[in-house]
C-alpha cells in the first residue's frame, strides 16, 4: 500500500484553517520559527523493523492483524509512516530477521518511499536453529572462545548486510550478563566482550560507526556485562574512534538523570546514538514520551546545547531510533505518536533561549533558569512541527489520515489477518 | 523415574559421618533442637506445575532437555524433588495447562509420589485457542462485561478441577492493569474486578481459601489493577472471609519493607499464602534466597511471631509455595535450591530468641535486638535442617544425589531432548 | 509589606496587550473557559508555614535574608504571595513553632491579607526544649503509655489552637519508624499507633477531619510505621468518617503509581488531603511540578474525575497544600512558582473532554486516551491561568512582580540579614 | 578513658571455655585457617572522626551522652574501639572540624592508642563562619572561579594537615550539584571540577593518594556532578596516577550492582578506597550489614578476588573505613557492630575456594557457583574472627564488655551529659 499524493492533500487542505490560525499565532512568538521547521524538515528518526509487530511479554502476546510478513512489507510500512509524517525516512534491520535476499532490489525498495538504511542490528541473545553453539551463557563474553567466535563472526556478517544496503553503522546490544551471583568473573567477562569488540571493530568500514549499547538488566538479572553508560564508555573509548556510546532510554536503574549523561558523553566526543521510547518501571518500551515528557525535552535540550557546541549537524551528528515494543496499540499508530512526541521535543529543545539560559546559570539565577525551561516546554509548538510536516508533503494530522484511509484494514486486507511479524 | 529408597540410604550413609559432627556440634548449643526439627518435617512447600520447564524473557527462551511434557511427568518430578528432600509433598497446578483427563488416576498418581495437590492457578493473561474473547485489555476487570463473565466462568472451572483432585484454595493472579495514562479509569477497573471476585467467591467450596495475588508491573506498565497490597486487601476484606492477600516476593516497588506487609497482613487476619523466589530488579523470578538471604530470614521472622501470635499452625496456616522461573538452571535443581533456602530461613526463624528480642524492644535496646537477629542468621542450621531430612527418609545433600543418579540424564533418555513443559 | 493595589494594576496594565493577544487566541478554542476560570479563581493553596524561611539538608543550610522571625511576619508573607497570585488564600501553622500569642488578633491580622487557617499541623518528630519525654522512638507507636500520651496531648494541644484560629483539620505527619530489622514489633506499633490516634480523634471537633499523613522511608530508614496509603487507609478506616489519607507527593516508593493510588482513595471516600511537591529520588520536597510535571497533571486529571463523580466541590472538598523545602531559591518566589505549576494542572485537567476520554476507554482505543490526555497537556493554559488571576486584581505576572518591586530587599530592610525561620 | 589489659583478659577468661568450642570445631574444617587469621589480624578498618557523634536527618537530631567534645577525645573514643577489637587502627579526620592544634602532640597521642591517620576529608559542602565565599551553589564546580579558588585552597590545607599527622591520602567527595533542570551546563560544571581537582592534584605528595567519591543524590536533588563511578573514573583517569575511585555503599542508585562496580574498577587499577555503611533506601548510612549481609560479602568476593589477581595487599592496597551515621544507637557500639560484620564478610570472602569457583565458571554451571558463594556465607566463622581478636589482645565478645565496663557511664562522668561532637 501507498499513500498518494492527493490522499495527502485533500486530509490537510480540510485542515488547512485551522492550522493556519494556530501556525500563525505562535509563530509570532518565534522569531526564529524558519530556522527550526527547518531543522525539523531534516531531522529523520528511524524506525526499527522488529517495531512494526505486535510486541509481547514474558507472559504472552495478543498478536495483531495484517502484520508485515517478510523485509518487503517492513519497508512498506515504514514508507507509510514517511509518507504521513516526512519523518521517518530510515529503517534500521535486525539480522539474521531481516536478511535481504536481493540487497539492491531491497535498496531499490526502500529508495522509491524515500527511506535509507540506519544502523544494523545484531542478534546474540537468541539462538538460531542453524546455529552451532548456544548463546544461553552469552555471546562476546562468552568463556569458551568458540562461541566468542562464533559470535563475532555474525556481528562481520551483520556488517556485511549493512554494506550492501548502505548502512553506515553497526549497533551491538549485547544480552550478555549473570543471573546469580558467582555466575561470571565480571573482570574476564568484561575482557572477553573488549577482545571480541575489536575483533568486530577491525572489520568496520572506515566511514561506519559502531554503537555499543547498555543496559542495566533483563535478559538477566543479577549483571549486565555492558550495565551502564560506564562500562560502554570504557569500551568504546578502549577501541577507537569510530566506537561510540548508545543510549536507550529505558535501560537505566531507576531515578537515572539520562540527560546528564547524554550531555557528559556528547562533552567526551562519545555519544553515538539514541534509542527512544518511555518507562515507568523498567525497561518497559513503551511510547517516546508517553509517561515522561519533560524529561524528553530536557534530554533534548542537553542534545542540541552539547551537538552546537561541538558544532555538530543535528540530523547527522547522531544516529536516532525509535526502540520501543507495541503491545497494545497498532504498532504503525503507536510509532506516529512516538514520532510526534519526539518532534515536539525537538522544536522545544530548539526553542529554548540559550543565551539568557547560559545567563542564568553564570549568575546562578536557579528561578530564572527554570523559568526559561519550563516556559519553553509549556510552549505549544504542534502547529510548528505540523508546519514542517505540511511543507514536506505529509499530513498535518498523521494519525487522523491513518484512521481515515484505514490503513490498517487496507494492510488486512492486503495481508491477511494472521501474518506475524518477526521481532520482539 | 522414581528414588529408590535405597539409593537415598546409600548416599546417606557416605555423608552420615561428616553430618553428625555438625549436627552434634550445633545440637549442643540449641535446647529446642528437637522441636525445630519436628516443625521442619511439618513443613511442606508447593512446587508449581510451571516452574519444572525452562523459563525464559521476552528475548527468548534457551530450552532445556527432558523437561516433562504432560501432567503426569510434572507431577513424577515433583516426587522427584519430594524424594530428595522431603519438603517438597505438593504440587499447585495451572489450568488450563494441566487439566487432568482422569482426576482419580491424577489422585493415585500423586498419592504414589506422596504429593497433596496445593492452590489451582487460573490464567487469564493468556488467549487459549479455543477461547471465545481476548484478554488482552484484561479479564475480571474489562469495560466488557461479556469478558468479565468469561473469565468468571474460567475461573468456577478451576475450582471445579481443584475440587476433583483435593486442592483447598484457588489463586488468583490478574495480570490486567494498562500501559498508558488514560487507558482505564482506575475506579471502574477497581469495581469490575470487585464484582468479578464475588462471582468467583460466590462459588467457592465452604472450606476453600480464595488468594488474591498482587503484583506492582508487569505485563503492564503504567498500573495493575491489583498492584499492592492495600488494593488487595480492601478486595479481600470486602469479598469475606474465605478471600485473603497473597505475597509474592517479587512483585514489590523497590526497596518496599515485605517483612512489614507480612506483619500488618497476618495482623488483619488476612495473609493467605506466599510465593516464593528472589529478585533484584524487578520481579525477576530468581531462586529464592539467591539475592537478598537475610529479607527471606526477616520474612521468615515476621511469619513465625505473626503466626505464633494468632495460634496458627505453620505448616497449614498459610500456602507455601515457589513461584520462580528457571531460565539458565536446571529447572529441577533449581527448585532444590530454593527449598533449601526457604527451610534454613525458616529453621533461623525458629530459632530467634522470642522473649529476648521482645524485651529488647521494650527497652528501645535496638543494639540487642540486632544482634539477636543477626546471631540467629549467622548461625550455621544446614545440619539441622539436614537432619530432619535424614529423619523422613530423604536425601542429606538432595543436589549431590541429583548429581550422582545423573537424574536429568536419565529423564532425557525417558523423555527424549525435545519436550517442552508448557508454563512460563 | 504590603502590595498596594496600584502597584499590581501598574504591572499588569504593561502586561496586559500581551496577555489579551493570548487569552483571546486560547479562548477561542475553549468553550467552556469561562467554567475554568471560576474553578480556578476558587481554587486555593495553602502554604505552610515551615515552607517561609530556606530548607537544609542534614548536610547543613545555606541561610536567605530577610526570613520571617515569627508568626506575624509568616503571615504577612503568605499574605504578599496571596496578593500576588490571589491563589494561596490560607496558612498551615505548624505546632509548637507557631503558637498564636493572642488567637483574635492572629486572625484579625490574617483576615486583613484574606487569609485563612488551613490544617494544623503537630511536631512529635522533635524534642522541644521543655519535653518530659523523648521522642528518639517514636510517639504515637511507642513501647512506653507515658510517651504515646504525651504526643497524644500534643496532639490536642494543636487541635485547641486549631480551634482558636479556625481550622477545621488536624494533620498528623507521624515520623515513627525504625531504622533496624529488630528494633520494632511491627504489629505492636500499628496498635499503639491506632489506640493513641483514637484518643486524638476523639478530641475532634464535630465539624473537623484528621489527615493520616503516611512515608515509605525518612527520618527512618527501616521501616515507617504510616509508610504506604494502605496503612494509612487501614488507620483512617479504624478510626471513623472524620479521619482520612492525606497524600504527600514524595512520599512513595521509586515508581510508585500515585494517580491511582488518588484515584482509589477518592473511590473509598477516604481522601482527605494533598502535599504538593516534586522529586526525583526520594522526599526531596522540590517546587511542584519541576521534575515531572505530566505525572502532576495526571494526578489532577484523578482528583477531578473522581471528585466529580462523587459531587465534591473542587476548592473545599479537599485539603490542598503545598510541603516543599526551598534550600536554594528564595523560598517565595519558589513557592510561587509551585503555585503556578499547580494552578496550570489543574486547569489542564479542568480542559480534559471528559465524554471523549470515557468513550475511549469504554472501546480499549488506548490511542484516542492518550491522545485526549496528551493533547490537554500540551495546550498552553498559562493565559487562562493568568485570566484568572487578573479577575481577582492578582498580578499577570506574580514572579515579574515580585522582581520588579525588590520584595526581597525591601522585607531585608524590613527584618534584617540575619532573621531565620522555623521550620525545616 | 583507656582500656587495661586486665579487664580485658579477665572478659576473654570468661568466655575461652565457649570460644576454643566453636573455634575448634570451624577450624577443622578450614584448613587454612591460620592464614585467614593472620589475613583478619592484619585488616585495619579507618574510623572517621565525625561518626562518634550521635548524627541526625533534616527533621532533627537525638543527640546522646558523653559525646567527644574535641580532636583529643574523639582519638580517645577511636583508642577505646580499638583495644576492644584491634581491627580500628585508624581515624580519618574531616576538616575544619578536626584541625589539631599541634601535629606532633596528636601523633603522639594516637600513637599511644596504637592508632594512624587514614584520608583526610574536606569540607566544601558547608559554609565555615570566616568563610569569605559561600558554597551554596557548589565548590569545585562552582561558575565563579573565584570560589574554585577558595575550595581548592581548601583542600591544599587540608592535605596540609594530613601531611602534619602522617596521612597519606585525600577524600574529596564533592557535594557539588543541582537541584533543578537548568541550574547547571552539566559539561561546564564537569570541567570545572576537573580543573580543580586538577590544582589540587598538583599539591598532592609523591606518596599520596587523591580519592574522588562520587555520590548519585543528596544534598542536590536533580544531579550531582560527580554522580556515579563512570564519572568518578573519568576524573580519576585524567588526573592522573595518583587519583583513584572511592566507592561508598550508599551512594548508588536503586539496585546497582556494587560489586561489578568494584570489580571493574580493581581492574583498571582505579579502584582507591571504600566507605562502609548499609542502607535500604538512599544513603540511609546504617551499621555496615545491618540490611543487606550477603551484598556485603560478594562485595568482598570481588575485592579478594580482584586485588589478588592484581597481587594487591589486602590490608594496605586499598583505604578502608566505616562512613555511618548513628542517629541511634550509641556510636561506639554501633561502630564495633560495623567492623563486626565487615570482618565477617572479609573472613567468609577468604574461604571461597577460589579454585573451584573458577572451574564452575569455566563451565557455566551456574549451579554449583551460587553453591560454593552461599555454602561459604552460610558458614558460621565468628569464632574465626573472635580468635583474630583474642591473639591480638582485644575482647571475644568487644560489645559485651563495652557494657560489662559500662564504658559509655563512664564517659559520660568524664565529660558530661552535654557535650556534642562535630559532625553530621
Amino acid at each position: 500500500m501507498r499513500l498518494e499524493k492527493e490522499q495527502i492533500e485533500q486530509h490537510n487542505s480540510k485542515l488547512a484553517a485551522k492550522h493556519k490560525r494556530a501556525f500563525d499565532f505562535i509563530s509570532e512568538d518565534i522569531p526564529q520559527v524558519e530556522s527550526i521547521i527547518n531543522k525539523l524538515q531534516q531531522f529523520q528518526i528511524a524506525i526499527p523493523s522488529w517495531a512494526l509487530g505486535t510486541g509481547g511479554t514474558r507472559f504472552g502476546r495478543f498478536s495483531g492483524k495484517g502484520e508485515p510478513g517478510n523485509l518487503e512489507q517492513k519497508i512498506e510500512d515504514v514508507g507509510l509512516l514517511h509518507a504521513l509524517n516526512r519523518s521517518s525516512g530510515a529503517i534500521s534491520l535486525h539480522i539474521p530477521w531481516d536478511i535481504p535476499k536481493d540487497a539492491e532490489q531491497t535498496k531499490a525498495l526502500a529508495d522509491s518511499f524515500g527511506l535509507q538504511f540506519d544502523a544494523v542490528n545484531s542478534n546474540t541473545f537468541q539462538d538460531q536453529a542453524e546455529q552451532e553453539l548456544s548463546y544461553k551463557y552469552g555471546s562476546l563474553h562468552h568463556v569458551d572462545p568458540k562461541v566468542r567466535k562464533q559470535a563475532v563472526q555474525h556481528n562481520i556478517d551483520v556488517i556485511n548486510h549493512g554494506i550492501a544496503l548502505g548502512s553506515k553503522a553497526l549497533t551491538v546490544w549485547l544480552a550478555d550478563g549473570s543471573s546469580f551471583p558467582g555466575q561470571l568473573n565480571f573482570r574476564e567477562a568484561f575482557q572477553n566482550t573488549l577482545e571480541s569488540l575489536k575483533e568486530i571493530y577491525a572489520h568496520l568500514p572506515e566511514d561506519w560507526k559502531l554503537f555499543v549499547e547498555y543496559k542495566a538488566f533483563e535478559p538477566y538479572f543479577y549483571s549486565m556485562t555492558i550495565g551502564d553508560w560506564g562500562q560502554s564508555l570504557l569500551l568504546a573509548s578502549k577501541l577507537g574512534p569510530k566506537a561510540y556510546t548508545l543510549v536507550d532510554l529505558g535501560h537505566h536503574l531507576p531515578n537515572a538523570n539520562i540527560e546528564q549523561i547524554v550531555s557528559l558523553l556528547l562533552m567526551e566526543g562519545k555519544l553515538g546514538g539514541f534509542h527512544f521510547n518511555d518507562s515507568k518501571y523498567a525497561d518497559d518500551d513503551l511510547t517516546a514520551g508517553s509517561i515522561k515528557p519533560y524529561q524528553l525535552f530536557l534530554i533534548f535540550n542537553e542534545l542540541v546545547e552539547g551537538m552546537d557546541a561541538r558544532g555538530m549537524d543535528h540530523a547527522t551528528g547522531l544516529g536516532w531510533m525509535i526502540d520501543a515494543s507495541h503491545n497494545l496499540k497498532d504498532p504503525l499508530v503507536d510509532l506516529l505518536q512516538s514520532v510526534e512526541a519526539i518532534m515536539i521535543a525537538y522544536a522545544q529543545a530548539l526553542l529554548v533561549d540559550r543565551n539568557a539560559l547560559k545567563e542564568a546559570q553564570r549568575n546562578n539565577d536557579i528561578v530564572k533558569a527554570q523559568q526559561i525551561l519550563q516556559d519553553t516546554f509549556r510552549t505549544d509548538l504542534r502547529a510548528v512541527v505540523a508546519e514542517a510536516r505540511l511543507r514536506d508533503g505529509a499530513a498535518l494530522d498523521p494519525i487522523g489520515l491513518f484512521n481515515e484511509l484505514a490503513v490498517r484494514d487496507q494492510l488486512i486486507k492486503e495481508r491477511g489477518n494472521n501474518t506475524v511479524a518477526t521481532g520482539l
